[in-house]
């Protein structure tokens, strides 16, 4: 449903949701014909799936690969096609840079470029993380009139450039060519009310390409995804429940502030998190935990890493499930299937396992055919959050 | 996906795109109890299916029964909710008449009026196709200020009219009361912008009744579905791909047309259009390729010929797979179940085949029942393309 009447119908009480999400959860079938699912030794999920509503998540729409932002913004209960999060803000996020809500972010990327000024290299040779940090606390030292400016290092060329004052815009273009042999590209304004922003941008790289151009193949620099921290509304609010986030990565921590979560500091494990998780069990409502190496295998290519990221977390569910929450659901943000190497578009497994009034399915386990013949079907993400809020009794009725 | 989004998303490669479109493929059990599909021995598309991913595609919405325009407009992605063709304009479609942007087609029906000139046989006894012949020649010949006037004959009592000019508007009512006994209407506009329009049409209404007085029971005429040729983005533009639509009947090569796909001259058996499409097969990304003898049964409400016209698709399909597309597509327009001798609104059943990354279902068959159980569910149509794309790797990662 959408969000308006999500908030309409929200009414509060003292049940407790818990969203577990295994990054890149779905998978394919390698040559053996099953899955990283279907191969992985994860009793306590097929149980699981038992004993609950099973479908299949599409993450934004079918046949498209999903970001992380829009994958989780689904589940979270927000439309992916409607909020969007630009790549500066992620990158902010992603570093757990504290951006506020008027600050411009872009994401920069050291590059080469020769004497005529065109690009031989677009990632600089992808130059070392320690090699990025004292470039970029040169360029900080860049000064703008009437406007904060901060440069971070992120990771090997990469870096994040914010821009904070006050009357910035986020209409505008990328300076990044996309590719090598040509000059990097001014940033120009799409809407009138950008066009001071785009002016100020232009003369911190005109600044910047001075700076560096002693230290080729670093000698210049690139921006992309220049956007503000987009205007989105609270999930706490609209679901009248205190929200909790524990993730050991800081994109999810970002993206679960930025729909209004409140981020529970933890450490760099899941078995971290799942302590925050019990530590922090009687002060909220809803609690978001992130399970983030599933991910990583499929991204390497990895089936057989993929298959042992299932089975660990498979050896925590027990646990979780131990906690009781009234609803307790297992979903992925998008498929990582390790053939793929990489995200795909393929729906995601899923279940929702209810204290009281539950449809269950009687799945065969939890993969990706078994959920396929669940009753939800083959479903978008962006329902998930009112399915939990149905199942925990936190929706009135619609209408007379 | 929204067409804006699968235009930010597309991207080229060499892969190749089949869709075959089984005209009315979807059926009803007949007494038997079972279905057009389930009786055929169609033991080549039973196969491909075990290998597919399958589903039940909704043409335009639940328990709307489409036209051919709708039916195909939504397997090119178009939502066809929100992209019509006038009746007109199909009507000039199916004559092959080659329609301009600008101009505006009406459907014109030879019609009986008495006396007093009320409407007292609204298809004027459906007089022969060879009698409209003249009819329509004598009609050609009528002039009107500053537009050019064509008038086509199509079938039995039913011909085309189409203006010609400069700033004509389709923003026009219809003429036809839609029952005996009344005066046929005069052309209205419906926005100030028609007015000169639907003068021109009233003052060539006038003429033609002149013309027509002394050809009882041809004496009068309606026309209705005032309408220009829609603008349409183009698919291949959107796709970023070369498309191609094979088709022996006009009105599906006007359609393919109307969305950007160039139309391969073919000839008038399937046979005929799987040459052309063995002939063109280097030169294109995406080919749209029809097939019609399935609908025409089922309209006639033929069963048995319904099962044999599936049956012939079927022995075609091993050479369509055999050109090895990165995704091959079986998918109907509509159901034209023989039972209801005309179309329906039930879904369709589909099944897409990939060379990778196809997350195949296993079906056990290819028809109503087996396709249900298929992970993709019962989808929109409108999505087809979508997946189309991401199976041949066309499409990029939508946000970060």
């Amino acid at each position: 449903m959408k969000l308006e009447l999500l908030r309409e119908l929200s009414i509060t009480n003292n049940t407790k949701i818990l969203l577990l999400v295994i990054d890149g959860l779905g998978g394919l079938p390698n040559e053996s014909g099953r899955s990283e699912l279907e191969q992985a030794g994860i009793g306590h999920l097929d149980r699981l799936a038992q004993d609950s509503l099973c479908g299949l998540t599409v993450p934004v729409a079918f046949g498209v690969t999903p970001g992380s932002g829009p994958g989780h913004l689904g589940l979270f209960g927000y439309d992916p096609e409607q909020y969007t999060v630009g790549r500066g803000v992620l990158e902010a996020l992603g570093i757990d840079f504290d951006l506020h809500s008027t600050d411009v972010a872009a994401r920069g990327n050291f590059c080469t470029v020769d004497g005529d000024g065109l690009i031989t290299d677009r990632r600089a040779g992808r130059i070392a993380t320690a090699r990025t940090v004292p470039l970029c606390e040169e360029l900080a030292r860049i000064k703008l009139p009437g406007v904060q400016v901060f440069v971070e290092p992120v990771r090997d060329h990469r870096f994040l450039l914010v821009l904070r004052g006050d009357g910035l815009s986020d209409r505008l273009t990328e300076t990044d060519p996309q590719r090598e042999g040509y000059r990097p590209l001014p940033v120009r304004a799409t809407a009138p009310e950008a066009e001071a922003t785009a002016k100020l941008l232009n003369d911190w790289i005109a600044q910047a390409q001075r700076v560096l151009s002693p230290y080729a193949p670093a000698n210049m620099l690139t921006l992309r995804g220049l956007a503000k921290h987009p205007p989105m509304p609270s999930i706490a609010e609209i679901c009248k429940f205190r929200a909790a986030a524990i993730a050991a990565y800081p994109m999810y921590r970002g993206l679960a502030k930025l729909v209004g979560m409140d981020v529970l500091p933890t450490g760099a494990t899941f078995a971290d998190e799942l302590a925050t998780l019990k530590q922090h069990w009687d002060s909220f409502d809803f609690f978001f935990i992130h399970f983030k190496r599933a991910d990583a295998a499929g991204e390497d290519g990895d089936f057989q890493a993929k298959i042992a990221a299932l089975e660990e977390i498979d050896t925590y569910i027990d646990q979780l499930h131990a906690l009781q929450a009234d609803v307790f659901i297992v979903a992925g943000d998008h498929s990582t299937p390790a053939i793929v190497a990489g995200h795909s578009w393929h729906p995601v497994p899923f279940m929702l396992h209810a204290k009281q009034f539950a449809r269950a399915d009687n799945a065969e386990g939890f993969n990706e055919k078994a959920c396929a013949r669940g009753s939800l079907g083959t479903f978008p993400a962006k329902e998930v959050l009112s399915l939990a809020m149905a199942h925990a009794g936190r929706l009135t009725k619609y209408g007379a």
